[in-house]
């Protein structure tokens, strides 16, 4: 007799991720219990032993888990399109629009990149921003996973906008204690929430955006509750030389000094870390956010991934913020990943497909330390699964042997718009590229009229007056 | 009295490309009569203006150019995925799958690249190979613009498979006037086809693969004809050692003495260029077809397109072959052009959003000696060009002022997948993203079995016994 199942998805090309592959299974079958997934084989097999109350067709699919974004800025996505092609992004061109973005704007920034990660297969939405109002409510409205990171920074209010480069950034200690508590608030509501499909880190902004007093706070916060700390390390020439100025050393020593670097860190960017410095991260247990596009359009930088996967590190893809990348779709950094390494080793070997596919969902998972329980599709983790149409003029032929070319065709070839169907802890958010739990007209409406509200709060900002894009954009360029 | 017009796309963000920026017009318009566009202004002005027969609201899109694809090989497609993350890619991947890629998978796979490009926007094909039957028809029936580069070498049949690398390849000059004879028949059946939709080069695969005689005859037909020369020049290491062996001297040296360097030339990739050369070559009036997708992949390398503009040149973008790129599609070459440069000058104002469009538009056309008909929205061009959805999770907000993110936003976060309209030449050959003039579904069909067929050919042929990548499927990393 056929025992009960919730979902069954059959007839894909499974990519399992199981094992140190990516654990392809031709004609393979999941079958989901609730929350879980109960049996992962061939169709023929599993359609014939489960009597699935869903039951999703994934012929001419590629069928994977759920993909993993390890770090993203959500509520920039409000502005996204401001900050490119400059140098000194953030000063130059994000702050002023930062400056604006209250909390209305942020969440309808965040709505707008969770509905396009949903729609690029993400499942996992690794978000670190300064919490505002309804921030858990949009993720837990949608359906999807998410690991929320409060920022704790101790920088006065207003922001980055006043600050001349190259000045010492003024600390407030009032300010890093209120963000701590804000941080903490966000603990205590959203952490296991949702089944567990919720969980947070504590995120210091960077270490040079904190004292050496309020880092240790946060460690011992962290400590107690058993939380990951999410934190930029390394993450471009204006840390470092706010660490040299202000402890008279470089960010990886001082986190050494400071009990920092061990496996409960996710270090983000490392963008300026030397290989020593890279090799001590990876060795400490530490694990690595990989932003490709974010750091390649905002520093023309390939961080040092493959030393850092070399060193025995596990190292996750993240897309980081809308505005200085510009999209938030994990296709996208796999793509960008494995060409930006292989121009800078000049090695067209470095970052195959299958090792960025691999960090775009096991790894991303065990980067985020939920190894055990999404990044595959194996008996007993949560199903989260995602469906990839193969059959489009971008993507085939989808060819077997002696050459696989499904994974390769994905990672150069897809864009993420071949996601068909997005499936959360079991339950189906996306069916044909429809979101189901989201009213996607609205989310984009509200962004529009948002996004045009911090624009017009810019236009009439003094300290706004010489952008370089809006040069660019009087003089025809743009 | 309202004056006829065929076809009128109205209330776009239009992108003209008219002037040296990219001509944004708000709420604009473009009347097209029979081919030729008859005016662009604004929506307002022209929806009262004209009578139109086909009315296209383009609210909440962008209205731009077609894109034009410089340089790719179109049958490829049929074996997309077989070839990258490997060394020696030709022969260590390719050459084995191109040894039994004959007519019928060539028109397959054409077919395929045809459609992928159509509904990622771009209008011109520049296509390059060694002619198949019914090459020119597939263009014909798709309706989009084509520049036929029938490929001439002097290798002896059976390709390349059976070569060691580091060998000096073995020229046959009676395979060489034959490559030439076919190509002068493509040449006269296809130059001016269409009313002209249709145009042709003269394609030496490359100055290491044809004697100087055979290069000659090819010059003098060119002259005689007035066609260009659309070449891989300085394509790889590989190229460079066999001219060297063989004559001598490097490429550039050796087509300098040979009076190939001129505004008659295409030059293709140019990787291995060195900075001195990419000058001569541009100072030379002769174009350049970057194709950052398909050298990334392939070598790790950034070619030196930004130092050829600098010089004065003009640089076109090619998609290059599916296999080893993998994709044909102008939007993905945009983001990649950007953003390689940056990482190759570690500078993020190289290459900004707006210069690669110019690239995918009106420089590409001048690349293709176009540049008078096509490239950009202005009265009098014939009319081809695409509507582009912005009201998508992943191109929101629309932003104005002070900074435009239009652009910016199209290039680094589009995927081609946006784009809703395409004109050719007047004709709207897609609408919502429905081909109109192809049967997409037979296409796959097609490609996908004769994928198939090539594939076992391989799997039986005792050449391609020591596959990379069929070790990498065997161990389950594919």
């Amino acid at each position: 007799m056929a025992e009960p199942a919730d979902l069954l998805i059959s007839r894909g090309h499974l990519l399992t991720m199981a094992g140190d592959g990516v654990g392809y299974l031709a004609d393979g079958a999941v079958a989901v219990r609730g929350r879980t997934i109960v049996a992962v084989g061939p169709s023929v097999e599993l359609e014939h032993r489960y009597d699935a109350a869903t039951r999703i067709d994934a012929s001419g699919h590629a069928v994977l888990p759920g993909l993993v974004d390890v770090h993203m800025h959500t509520h920039f996505a409000v502005v996204r399109g401001v900050a490119q092609d400059v140098g000194h992004w953030m000063q130059g061109a994000l702050a002023p629009y930062a400056r604006h973005l209250d909390h209305a704007a942020a969440a309808a920034g965040c709505a707008l990149n969770v509905v396009e990660a949903m729609l690029a297969g993400t499942t996992t939405m690794s978000d670190y921003l300064r919490p505002f109002p309804g921030w858990g409510e949009i993720y837990a409205r949608a359906g999807v996973r998410a690991v929320l990171t409060p920022t704790i920074n101790a920088l006065p209010p207003g922001g980055m906008a006043g600050w001349r480069i190259g000045d010492l950034y003024p600390l407030d200690e009032a300010a890093g204690e209120a963000a701590l508590a804000r941080a903490l608030e966000v603990v205590e509501r959203w952490h296991g929430a949702e089944d567990g499909r919720i969980t947070t880190m504590l995120g210091p902004q960077g270490p040079d955006m904190a004292s050496r007093e309020l880092l240790g706070a946060v460690r011992r916060e962290a400590e107690r509750r058993d939380l990951s700390i999410h934190m930029h390390v390394a993450q471009g020439d204006r840390e470092i030389e706010q660490m040299v100025k202000r402890h008279g050393k470089r960010t990886p020593a001082y986190l050494a000094d400071i009990g920092y670097l061990d496996a409960r860190l996710l270090a983000v960017h490392l963008t300026e870390a030397t290989d020593e410095e890279t090799d001590q991260i990876a060795a400490s247990g530490a694990r690595m956010a990989l932003c490709s596009g974010s750091i390649g359009i905002i520093d023309g930088i390939v961080p040092p991934a493959a030393r850092f996967k070399a060193a025995g590190g596990v190292v996750g893809l993240g897309s980081d913020q809308a505005s200085g990348n510009n999209c938030n779709n994990v296709f996208n950094e796999m793509k960008l990943t494995a060409l930006f390494n292989k121009i800078r080793f000049r090695d067209p070997t470095v970052m195959p497909a299958g090792e960025v596919l691999r960090m775009a969902t096991i790894d991303g998972a065990r980067a985020l330390g939920l190894g055990h329980r999404i990044g595959s599709l194996e008996v007993g983790k949560e199903a989260d699964v995602v469906t990839v149409s193969l059959r489009e003029p971008n993507l085939l032929p989808v060819l077997d042997h002696p050459v696989r070319t499904i994974v390769p065709n994905l990672v150069y070839a897809g864009t993420g718009k071949e996601v068909r169907t997005v499936v959360v802890a079991g339950r189906v958010v996306v069916r044909d590229r429809e979101v189901l739990t989201l009213d996607v007209e609205a989310v984009m409406d509200r962004a529009q009229a948002e996004g045009e509200r911090i624009a017009r709060a810019v236009a009439a900002d003094p300290l706004a007056s010489d952008l370089a894009l809006a040069r660019a954009t009087d003089a025809g360029r743009l």
